[in-house]
């Protein structure tokens, strides 16, 4: 049987009732989740590629992820990984999703989602090992890669922690504002959520982040919602088995067509270790508003009240116009080729 | 960051297509594992918050749960739990369960379950560890807290064990007997239905209860049914990984628009340990049936043909009669204050 | 509490949402799921019933099975096996499936399966220990029992191991060629996917094949497909916790209103296993399209390109004539009785 390169993977999923909201579109987390499974298989399986320290793949960061497109049920979803780039001791995975639909053959990108993952050792978890190099189809791939390992890295130690952060229940919110749809979710994790390594898939964790980005969403604007885009998300600490887990969701900015999302990962993990609740993860997700066609539809502002509610407003409103303005230099520079 | 009440949670879960009937409501047995899976959580912090031995609490009993409104899919369903009561070794937890509708934003109460939990320590299952005082808020809640504690301690003490009760198969039965929508299954407990100490949730096997009872009412009546109410359940028996549960439901009473299906969960550990199968569980739900409109419509009667089964019939319409008289004596009571 | 038969076992499931396709229609694989757990906790409940070693039942061989009719969503499974057979080392299982219509009362046979288990001690996987014989109502029972057993164990021996099989992605493939519908996906074994060995479920993976196959099928002729049968599937190889699966179908052979499509399955052990990369499990599913309303329709030719494309299209029309002369011969021999 010939070798499979071990840098490549593709794979094809249904999509199922389950995995949508009622107006039948798939829910970005579930996307999220496969990307993450995908990206931790394939790093996984390079890192084991040569007679090493047998070893599992973490997933340590995702750059920022647009949902190009709404995939819906009965749909299938082709996922398609690539590592682009190793460092001494991380990964970069390069995962593609295109909804098909079965019936018409009809293709979409739905996301190209870029992935880092280090691998910890089986044996002993806080020991990282050595990733085995990949060879470059060209010399300026290893250093475009080796340019992307240096930003993510400065990025990560940049991370605003937002550790003082915690979301309160609020007496009788008003309509539009922050505390009338804000919400939370706990979770006890179970072994099916984790790792050979007894520690929560990031995948899991990012599904579970957009259930509550979405009840938010919901709330505020009573219509249909999607996922429109997940900013970088950091894992910087490790969940293990048995924990338990509160995940909370707050809305910090909107503008007229989207809502921007602040999502907390807490873990308890009370149980076998003499450890405090601390922060997990912490993510921006960006959701739009549908109509039944699938149209665009505008959301109501936002209506801030505090001082702090007012701050992350505008730090919002940064994010989105700087987003927007790297989107347009994008546009342009591609009609100039 | 600021430290959270150990003894209050809140948690928002979206309801999906697998967790309803096909008139899209959604399963008492869903609901039931959502409310144990909240108290697990809550009384398991609570008897880790201090410096004692690290514990995982266990279900001992749910009291008698009333369904109030039927939930549907595409809603949220909103749990809060609290502890009320601590007694030495067992924690007694609140856990109300409000459904949204996320388009029109209404709300409405759902259930309000008491359960009791016991904490076993994490490195031997057999031993009971103690439970942190709570703080009351005024001097009565301990009192009537201790006062309930003592009922159900009695409670258990009396549960009639029906372990001579078999279900076997009867061959052709005659429409709206006993032996024609008796129904049982069988399932093999894997990891994921375990807590930390390998044995299996209370919500787990109350899930799987509530589905071979919706089966029995379904058969009897062949419409749409739904979970009306739960007896009070005692688990005195542990379940472990690894065994293989048969969980069993017959009809026991009908009044004009309700049916009471009476459930027995027996294990088989058979693959490590030399002890028999033996019956871990058993309780009583009832079920109405309920029209496209959702108007409860009238129940055929069930037929009794054995001794047995007349006894039972009118031990389930003694049931039924004293919570008739139960709740017009609150409804009088609260038409007083 | 009365002793109940090890040998026999009855259990019903609700199919839901989640289990069918966008038609409604359960996939096999879900059915292929439910009979292979009824199977193993009968044997594993047989193997344990006298004082031996304490052992698990892992599935051997499936002989083939027909979907004679489709289960909808709402229907209840009924799933009932026996032990016909046992050997020193092996149990025969005889599973029957029958669809219920909860609202009709109405009943079909939809599967007739038999399955081969074989007991490995829970100390020491490796080893198989020795089946308790059951009693037979008649002589010739045994008889005929032990004839099916030296059949099968002869076949076993014959399995075309079909290692040097790969398939590899085709680049713009023409429609209804057979890279054009070729499809896979990768999964990662977790600990709800294994036995208390530590092994997946045969059920499991006969699922995941039923998965691609479906895909195969469905993009090969754009129109709601349905399982038809799954010839005899050998279990020679076992997949531990925390391995890859790879599961790849093609397409083989197309008779005017079925398609055959062949499934392998690779696991990678990479983790903890110096093992490499190696073939688990290959089988060959028919698959029927069907019309909204039931009917079977005209399946569209397959194309084949290469030489061994050829082959393997004159190999499945054996297959196919084989199959319908021994049903033909069936018909016959019962219009004689």
């Amino acid at each position: 049987m010939q070798a499979v390169p071990v840098t490549l993977l593709a794979s094809a999923w249904i999509m199922r009732p389950d995995d949508a909201n009622f107006a039948g579109n798939v829910h970005g987390g579930i996307i999220l989740k496969m990307i993450e499974e995908a990206g931790a298989i394939i790093s996984t399986r390079h890192c084991n590629s040569q007679d090493g320290e047998p070893c599992v793949a973490a997933l340590a960061r995702v750059e920022r992820t647009d949902f190009l497109s709404p995939v819906c049920i009965g749909e299938v979803a082709n996922v398609s990984a690539e590592i682009t780039y190793t460092s001494r001791h991380s990964v970069e995975v390069q995962v593609n999703v295109m909804s098909e639909n079965i019936l018409t053959g009809a293709k979409k990108v739905t996301n190209k989602a870029t992935l880092w993952y280090v691998p910890l050792s089986l044996k002993n978890v806080n020991k990282v090992v050595e990733v085995p190099p990949i060879q470059y189809a060209r010399k300026e791939q290893e250093e475009e890669g080796k340019k992307r390992y240096e930003e993510q890295k400065l990025d990560r130690l940049e991370t605003k922690q937002r550790n003082g952060d915690v979301i309160f229940p609020i007496i009788n919110p008003e309509p539009h504002t922050v505390g009338y749809s804000q919400s939370s979710l706990i979770h006890l994790v179970g072994p099916s959520d984790c790792t050979l390594l007894g520690f929560v898939h990031g995948g899991v964790t990012m599904k579970l982040m957009d259930e509550v980005a979405g009840i938010v969403a919901a709330r505020h604007c009573k219509t249909n919602i999607v996922t429109a885009s997940v900013d970088a998300i950091n894992f910087h600490e490790k969940i293990k088995k048995g924990s338990v887990i509160t995940i909370s969701g707050r809305m910090t900015f909107t503008s007229n067509k989207s809502m921007e999302i602040e999502v907390f990962v807490d873990a308890d993990p009370f149980v076998d270790e003499a450890r405090e609740r601390y922060r997990a993860v912490s993510a921006f997700f960006t959701y739009v508003s549908l109509s039944k066609e699938g149209k665009p539809l505008p959301v109501p502002q936002l209506l801030t009240e505090t001082e702090d509610e007012k701050r992350r407003f505008e730090e919002g409103k940064g994010r989105y116009l700087q987003t927007k303005a790297k989107r347009q230099a994008q546009l342009q520079q591609a009609a100039l080729q």
